[in-house]
């Protein structure tokens, strides 16, 4: 992420990857600031074996463009809000790649969801994983109805 | 994709698995004139070892999150222009979806693009796919030099 | 609805259908985390007789034209604010349905028009709902007189 | 509808209403140009039987509103495209309606659904037309599979 | 006005008026709940010789457009904020009305300028008004030097 | 207005004003390329007793708020299309004044608009201009008669 | 800067210009209530050797297209939010200025920014801004590493 | 700028600083496409004494927040058109910048601007390009008087 002011919303990327039994790392670089250090925490990433990366931004947030042009591994993009535009400045910025450099774009404010899509990208290959995903589906499922049971109402 | 009309876009994407040699079917089913029919498709991919879903739509664009609804495999979604709102509209309920259940969402229009995170998702384990995206990126930079030779000009 | 957190608004749907005298169900269920729910309450609540439904849903809001896509009878959605976008994301996802399947779409937020709007599709052929509404039309009519009444200034 | 430049789009929905077997008529009236031309014709259609409004109108989209002002009976709003802005300002100004005035929205230029959701509000009471509504989804799912076959494409 | 929650910001209208001395009336009316009351209270501040209408209306604001339907007076239209647009909707219902029927519109919440343009079509025919707003110009051209002082800084 | 290119839009001003006996003079001249002269053509027309100015301008249209910074006769503001944005920057520039110095803003190209109302502020204190516009009012709604039998269908 | 309320943010311009060792002069002047102050304060300025201008407004913000109308030195616009629309109108009315007279624009609220350009600008020909330019680039990409480690997390 | 189909565009701003005497170099380099070659374009520009830079791109126009990241030179962008939104994601992906780091933005498409304002900036130590730009803003404004010969009307 751009900066350690991202890192409250970031997290919930953090903590669907926990629950979701896959490893990560979380670090801050900026596109503009440090494009450098970013050019390396990707390189480093990779020979590591990353898999995906998750870059949120606000603004004009380049951060996931510019991490998706030093590398061909999928590259997730969270829009952040935050700014006087309330996030659509960050959704266009992030979204409307040209053609030949992906990034797959979750809602603003969505880490929560690049946790989980990340994770359906690793599942792919690695069955414990979409098995962890299928699990948590099921359990969000049955959630609705204990939710539901709360605000019930009927006239008939 | 939600209808015929959207083939034209759309096989971008299949223009794209081709060259990064990954295999697909494109089908049309639309998340409202035909639900069931969509989730059988799904499932009966889901069974034949499909491993990631790219879903068109236009307008008010359910159908990438209502594919994401039945599978726990990655969905990329592409918002389409041809309304009045030119496609905002169809960014919007493609990108926005609510924690839990995410949809990859790649530019108006970008089918190219989704076809490549496609194939990304793909490399991730299968490193024949992983190594055409690398020539593929290696090609598209060296054709940025042909670009910019046609139109140069310098008047130092 | 598609969150208990969205019964604060929806639940002017059934005070307006509490004042009109129409029967009603609320419910919690996902278009997304719980598709098969949604379509189970759609199908059963048209077996025990329901005349129209009313769906409630923000963000990405696939929840009415999902109800829509199971049921020929009128569907009303409500956009819901709450997201970074404020409820325009939830606004055109809702009423930009494609050809084929209507929403009958109010003001983002605009529970309490959802339940007059059904009541008066169930007063189409139940004359005594239209009668209320004409008399609660009649009353809103002579409150504006009060209203202004607390706020005049004249100065000639 | 609010002017006869409007009658291309707006016959859509004579179009559904055709098909469906339900009776209509069709008439130009000005929210602006001629208010109480609009409120007789609401008036006289009411004294004749009329169960659903349906109103089309473009920029500051009133007429729609203004119709519903003057009856308690449903009335279907369709913001109409032509203006520099697109239809954004018919929508928004057909949709937004204040709490206590409800009118049901349809997509911009949606005049067919605007049709066919009238069909549906007669058929809460009036069975044969529920069951032409029936036929007719039935109908527009099998044709997804017709649109499909056009363009399937598979390198399974 | 449309509601006497109005009443806050439109009053910012009577105080420019009351400063430049000029009479007026201030009723809430609605274009939708009390649309008689309102073309009564048009046709009579016409014949009690009213020169000009001001309109303030939020959400789907259609009360300006209504006023100028009633009368060939100047209508100035004054979009209130407070929707979870925040008066884009009722900026986009004021002013993009039909040919034929204009309203004079101003900013979002701008009834202090409201107020002053209604003076300035007073004053077109009144010079006592016309020299009123010369010397509030006057005034208000002086009083940025005042605000200046508060605040400039210089480091040369 | 700001350009001869817009005098194709800005005629229909004229043409209003001709229908309803007002003289006016139009020239082109630039808030940012002729700021002086901008102010000499409204200072010598305000000395020839011009009562409105009506300024037509596109992409950040500052005209009208630069003509109304001039004087204190109303300004009346018509935003113009042909941006890449399509006449949205050029309305909120011309509508969104600060208070103090209103622009009274009619439709994005409205340029007959600011005809009428430039009539209709006249007409205050000219009967004549008045007796005119009410004659065009009533000529307008009677031909709502005409244009709707050109369309009407009916098949009750 | 058009009102002694915009000097909160706009003094983020007076801090970065202090950091980077370039002298300035800050003033209020409205380009709608003090048209000729802000002529003459942009002639003085120009004799006493201004290099550039920095003007920030709101609303339909025309002070920095006003100022560039004035001279030909550089201009730098910074939109202002606080407005309803939060800043989107300001931005369009300072950004899209015709061709002839460009306005350097920064982000909604980015005085700093202003500031830093105005340095950049000087620093073009004066070689102690350039390297102090340099010195608080290398600092703000240092403080990156910083910022990363308050927030790092990894599980690998 | 980002690809050779931008050049048309582009070209104006070649245009103007060849109007106005100032040496430049036009290439084509993608931000996400090639990265390194545009950190090396830019570095190489700099030790050849370049002053300013301008960089035009569509979509998620990052190239100019690329371009100023590696430079403490100003850099201009161009925010241009041609996707879906028509250059509104462009012009927020451009100006929306981070504090730091900014990009002085122009018009959607304001190619001619961007050159101008470059010359503006060179023109700050360079006496003779200073002397261009006032000769050409003088030749602009007179051109006004030419212009408004062509459409003058007037019925006094």
């Amino acid at each position: 992420m751009g900066s350690d002011s991202d890192a409250d919303v970031m997290s919930d990327a953090c903590a669907a990857l926990d629950e979701l039994g896959v490893a990560y790392e979380m670090k801050v670089s900026s596109a503009h600031r440090s494009p450098e250090r970013t050019h390396e925490i990707i390189s480093e990433a990779e020979r590591n074996g990353a898999a995906v990366f998750i870059a949120g931004a606000g603004m004009a947030a380049h951060l996931p463009g510019v991490v998706a042009s030093f590398t061909t591994k999928p590259v997730i993009g969270v829009p952040l809000a935050g700014s006087a535009l309330q996030g659509l400045d960050a959704l266009l910025a992030v979204v409307q790649m040209p053609p030949g450099i992906p990034v797959a774009t979750v809602a603003i404010g969505g880490a929560r969801n690049a946790g989980i899509l990340a994770a359906q990208m690793i599942g792919v290959a690695t069955e414990a994983v979409d098995l962890r995903l299928k699990e948590a589906r099921q359990k969000m499922s049955e959630g609705v109805v204990e939710r539901s049971k709360k605000v019930e109402r009927s006239t008939r």
